[in-house]
């Protein structure tokens, strides 16, 4: 097998055309066979296979800094560059990352995880070059997805302006995760439909043939920079790239790596920004994949021969759920609206989009203008929600703020993967949200302990006029916690479990775990009294009044500690002048890794074992003390 | 007077071109009249004289949505939309704000005071007034400065693909408050001098004696929707907007009332997303503003005939001293490099790029890449700066913790204008930065008490790599506070004031004011100790275990209480089981609005009278408890 040779980029270099067609087979099958019962991002890297076996042999890594945009299609370059032994852990516990590491590898030479962020780190690497007079190369991989966020376009204008050595490869598949959309992409399908496409790969194999260093080729780029376009595509066709100060290379096929090499090293050559259009299929090489891309970009286990899924879940999740619960709202309110940074199908919003095609909004991954977009539509008259996940809820914190929360505007988040992730670990979980909204003024903050609370949320949430988050964890249980008859109002918690020596202040997805550690307890001869403070701004000022100095209280979230619910309680006790013993419980001061949910919930303290004996610790304290 | 006449945009309706002429001048004298005396924004408010009075003319607001991008320019609009006879109260406490206010008039349809947000806004609008068959015309008026900011881009990129109407007036003044980077910029002045430009006026004056309704037009625009277009402008140089789906119609002069009013009334007619690019020069009829558009973007009190400042500085302020220290640390590391955000000037980083040029990166408005374009620098072994004010920071939320705080990349944030700002009102308090940064694992936060040590600070971060975040205010005491031979050190609290009645834990602006407060006390026979707590993160361990139950600790910080220092104080006593009767001092939970910044203080409960009172007050309730 050609790949277990392959230790290092640098053992890429001898091989022939057809011997890295083989290995790019076996690149596949070994993707295929270990995200199959890992789980991960299978379609977008099976798309740069040969890319990125191109760019290993061309640019001289790690000297040179390839910096892969989102990182979720940095496998094949993961396997290459020394990991392929531990490539069988991926995504593990302790195993090699999903995304870019730099404390795996020297080769990740810069880490992501969220997108559109490559073009600036190259950037800075290009200017970092240029100040110590140092000389390599930059290269940022970036998907046409990642171009539809702002932060790109930021990058593209400042190095259109420097003029320096630095390649951005667009990995043009036509997908985020979901179909692109924007305006842009239809601009990219004119310029892969314009005749070029058609013609590329015939003439770059012609110039490839010329001498590939030397004046021939240095007159073909500089004397006639312009040729290479020319070649392929009508003058006004490159003026998005052109007028941002960038060359303009392609389009090119991105699977066929003699001209994907030829092309690259020519554009190294280049001594200003330059684009590299690359034509990818998302899934090439896997007919499933090829299939449905979209159900293969992150994908749990599954069946190789079908494409199904190992576990079928169970039930719907909760993205889905507020899905019907939107649709029910959208058949008697016309204002009802939702919005979607490229994430329909990860939200659930999907399901909306069925029955309500007309009410669901994909902006492409544009979280910043997303939020502000949907401030427009509430001061237009609607009741807009927005589905992100939390994690990437980060990217519009100062539009929430500014935008949304300053004006009043009754703009509701729907924050999904609230908590700990999993398997995509640090860049995914969603661990700064509270410390995110709960201190901005004129914000509701709300997280439901199961499903039907959710569901309830957004139902109450149609005639609230004031912006609001609500957050849900993916793990929240369907089934209903504590009394039917007791609804979801702001500003109350629910006692679901009573007792007289301990005080538990739960939230969200820790409100089961919390009755759990109450049973364990229970056994113990302890009896807790748990509340489901699914109303996380405004407080139950009641039940703050009722808490005494003798009996600990616990607040138990998923989240940080620092800027959570709990230091939103000790504030509020210290508001009423109130001297309370409070134990916060959350996630301490460090970034969670990946791998299994449960495992990383008992890294946290969060199990309902460990929070039981966080208790019973505490009580022990007390007694000592006392 | 004309202007005195002007109650409502309709009172414009009659006016013949001569008097809109005499109306632009006296405009302009009631600017220069008020802003010399109130200080504000003027070179952006006499650049869009005329543009105002166009657009107020061509669309009938409040119906038709008018959106000023950032809105520091909404000083026209304000006085004729019955906001004139107020106007001399801009800016100051109680009176007209200096930016768009919903609360202040229903011709304020939406907030703005950060860049960048007003297309997307618009597309909120437009799309709110297509789902309820509304009828309105929505415009954005964006300078070219915003432009340069991501959300503008992914707004017109997903603008272009609703293909609904929507205005863009791209209000190009080769200015954002700085002159402008970016190689948008250097395109857009490709079209300025492409020729269009010289024949334009000539070109639509004649088309505009054309009937300006019915068939004719209807047919120029629609039939030949191109026509305007290649009057003036070659196919390839539209390259850029036309790739985002925006009929570009342009340049013209934006002096010139007859033309704006002619192109704005054809463009209205079109039906979907066009960008109307209007030529302005800042500072227009007044010639100190013209000559130095900079100094008058956003200008103190002034005299009129000079252009001299009413009030010189006594001092430089702390960016200033900040870009000295910079300076310094320049000579001796190569590694040392500042970015701005188009903030050159309000950071002080103007300093530096006196002395060394290539060391301050100007990126434009454009925080999002600044801050991971910093990663990148760090990455690739500089030592990177970033300048930029606290309630921008706001910005690049999700670049410092993904980016920076994860990869633990040695950037630091220089974050100006903490606290409380003054007369540019609630977008630009920086009063949650703390809250941001706080609960990010791996980032140290620190607070000077003084210039002098906010120098200190920087000198120590050199060597320090990790990242790191420098909050200061405006306000900040030059003269050394507390023993000059107390160095700063991380993890340290420095006692500045011995006693023992209470604890006053002070941060950054707030020990001046704690100072006061302990004398004032002292005058009424109560000792306090007072802290100067500038490391935030890492707090002072050892303070914090010699805090004593008996003894109440008050937080004194210009920040949120809600996410605050105060609230991080709870956490770690809260962590160390210690049960302290804690009271936090700082700014509750609502906006702060504009005016003087004392004023503003006084209205947080932060002057130093009412930091005494609130402690004389829980002293008295310690003793009746007790």
């Amino acid at each position: 097998m050609l790949l277990e040779t392959i230790k290092s980029p640098k053992d890429l270099a001898p091989l022939s055309t057809e011997e890295l067609e083989r290995l790019a087979g076996e690149i596949r099958d070994e993707l295929i066979q270990t995200v199959s019962k890992n789980g991960g991002h299978l379609a977008s890297n099976l798309g740069v296979v040969e890319l990125t076996l191109a760019l290993h042999r061309v640019f001289q890594a790690p000297k040179d800094k390839i910096i892969f945009d989102v990182g979720h299609q940095s496998y094949v370059h993961k396997m290459i560059t020394g990991r392929y032994r531990d490539f069988k852990t991926l995504r593990e516990y302790g195993g090699i990352a999903g995304f870019p590491k730099r404390s795996e590898s020297e080769y990740d030479c810069f880490e992501t995880g969220h997108a559109s962020t490559a073009i600036s780190a190259a950037l800075g690497f290009a200017r970092a070059r240029d100040y110590q007079e140092a000389d390599y190369q930059v290269v940022a991989v970036v998907g046409d997805g990642a171009l539809t966020g702002g932060m790109s376009y930021e990058a593209l204008n400042d190095a259109g302006q420097q003029q320096t050595q630095m390649m951005v490869v667009l990995n043009d598949n036509e997908m985020s995760i979901a179909p692109n959309v924007g305006a842009l992409s239809s601009y990219l399908t004119k310029l892969r439909v314009s005749g070029g496409w058609q013609n590329a790969k015939k003439r770059v194999r012609h110039v490839g043939q010329w001498p590939l260093v030397g004046r021939p080729l240095y007159r073909m780029i500089h004397g006639g920079k312009n040729m290479m376009k020319s070649l392929v595509m009508k003058e006004w066709e490159v003026g998005f790239f052109e007028a941002l100060g960038f060359q303009y290379f392609g389009p090119i096929d991105g699977h066929d790596i003699t001209v994907l090499e030829r092309t690259l090293q020519m554009a190294r050559n280049y001594h200003g920004p330059c684009v590299i259009h690359v034509l990818t299929k998302k899934g090439y090489g896997y007919k499933q994949a090829e299939r449905k891309p979209e159900a293969f970009h992150g994908t749990p286990p599954f069946y190789i021969e079908t494409g199904g899924r190992i576990d079928l879940p169970k039930s719907p999740s909760c993205g889905h759920l507020a899905a019907i619960t939107l649709a029910e709202m959208c058949a008697e309110d016309p204002r009802i609206v939702a919005v979607t940074a490229a994430m329909k199908l990860g939200t659930g919003m999907d399901h909306l989009a069925e029955e309500y095609p007309d009410r669901v909004i994909d902006v492409g991954i544009a979280e910043e203008h997303a939020a502000t977009m949907c401030a427009g539509l509430a001061a237009g008259g609607m009741k807009p929600y927005f589905a992100v996940y939390a994690s990437f809820f980060q990217r519009c914190y100062d539009q929430m703020i500014h935008d949304i929360a300053m004006q009043r505007l009754p703009v509701t988040f729907l924050l999904d993967r609230s908590g700990i992730g999993g398997e995509d670990g640090q860049t995914h979980h969603g661990l700064l949200d509270l410390a995110a909204s709960l201190p901005v003024p004129g914000m509701t903050v709300l997280a439901p302990a199961d499903a039907e609370e959710l569901c309830e949320m957004i139902r109450w949430s149609r005639n609230y006029d004031r912006p609001c988050v609500i957050r849900y964890s993916k793990y929240l249980p369907h089934t209903r916690i504590g009394k039917a008859a007791d609804p979801f109002a702001p500003g109350r918690w629910r006692c679901v479990a009573e007792g007289q020596d301990a005080v538990v202040l739960a939230v969200g997805s820790m409100v089961c775990q919390s009755l759990r550690a109450a049973e364990l307890l229970r056994a113990a001869g302890i009896s807790a009294q748990v509340y489901s403070c699914s109303s996380l701004k405004p407080m139950d000022s009641g039940v703050l009044d009722s808490l005494r100095p003798e009996i600990p209280v616990f607040t138990v979230e998923e989240h940080q500690i620092a800027g959570g619910f709990g230091a939103a309680v000790l504030v509020a006790l210290a508001e009423k002048n109130r001297m309370v013993p409070v134990h916060c419980l959350g996630v301490g001061d460090g970034y969670i890794t990946h791998g299994n949910h449960d495992r990383l919930l008992g890294d946290a303290g969060l199990q309902p074992e460990q929070i039981a004996a966080r208790i019973v610790e505490a009580l022990k304290e007390t007694e000592r003390q006392t």
